[in-house]
């Protein structure tokens, strides 16, 4: 059995669940870390047994023997953040949002078909047993043809502008954090919306505090 | 205690159901009922007990000693029937949707204002136990400031093109049949939206089948 060794790019708090989980999976050893500092890699590297812990993205593409790349920066990175691992040959696993906007998307998916390289976003709820026990009753008819579909997702977080969820320069906003889960659970029951019509509550920042979305079909 | 008399124009399902719960409040009394056909009307009348029964709206308001007019007619109708009453003085609690537009809605007001004459809509879930109960408890702030509110109405019927439900020139369509109430009930706890954006599923008849809105505050 081969045991995949994983490289994680960017070790924030979702990163750190990542590593948890990695250690379940038998298939699977975490192998490399990086981030822009070198002491924060070292301290996660010996928190998760990585043998290799790098103090920048680029010394990453050095260390031998990587299967995968798990990219858990913020939004406004994936797009650098992957396209550098790719371009370098190395399989991605990308955090959602996977892009600031659909030419970025369409950019790194190219790159991937191009060079032959693994690329996938990191959408976790698309593999829950519920997902997928209620798209098989959804197949099997069950609940006959869908015709409507509602999906919400937030939670309550104090306003801080240099923040993540509300810095514009770290792509911030309800709909890149989360408004992508209901509309991709949108998207796997109803498939792509004909028309999408969206209103939005500003913050101070400028990026939407929250976003309301009807989707035609 | 004086008893009102209740007259009732249009005489379908609706009205019936009015006309039942009308039995059971003291101070009212079904008093006349008015149809397009004076069989239907008659046989209402006797269903309910009601003194009189005519065969066209205008004769209705021969018929001494109307308190107040209940219209039950298809939502194309509300505007004419509502300005027949208002025009002979007669004070009108109208079904929704209360018109087809804001035009109809705001002439309908300017008559009864500028004749001093009671014209409510008859918006029931207004007057709902629960709906006053939530309403107080967000009044006493109860859960906090209200960011953000999810409501839906439907049901399943089949596609009839002459149906009130499916016929343009009956008004229908989703939206005034249900869509008035997740509406309402915005409204009623947020106020008056700064945007509305919707979508809809149109039947061959062009009337909506099914319309989600997101609202802006």
């Amino acid at each position: 059995m081969h045991t995949y060794n994983w490289a994680i790019l960017g070790l924030g708090n979702i990163a750190r669940k990542f590593a948890q989980d990695l250690a379940l999976v038998p298939q699977a050893r975490l192998h490399a870390v990086a981030s822009r500092s070198l002491d924060k890699a070292q301290a996660f590297a010996a928190d998760f047994g990585a043998a290799h812990a790098v103090g920048s993205y680029e010394e990453l593409l050095a260390v031998p023997d990587i299967d995968a790349v798990y990219i858990a920066t913020p939004h406004s990175e994936h797009y650098a953040n992957a396209l550098l691992c790719l371009r370098a040959g190395l399989p991605v696993l990308c955090e959602k949002a996977f892009a600031q906007n659909a030419s970025q998307a369409q950019e790194m998916i190219q790159v991937a078909q191009a060079g032959g390289i693994f690329l996938m976003e990191a959408f976790w709820t698309r593999f829950f047993p519920a997902v997928n026990k209620a798209l098989e009753l959804v197949a099997a008819g069950h609940i006959g043809e869908v015709k409507h579909l509602v999906a919400d997702f937030g939670f309550n977080t104090p306003y801080q502008p240099t923040s993540r969820l509300f810095d514009p320069a770290l792509a911030g906003g309800s709909l890149l954090d989360v408004g992508v889960y209901p509309l991709f659970i949108s998207q796997l029951f109803l498939g792509v919306p004909s028309e999408v019509k969206a209103v939005a509550t500003p913050a101070p920042t400028g990026v939407d505090v929250n976003c309301a979305m009807s989707l035609a079909y």
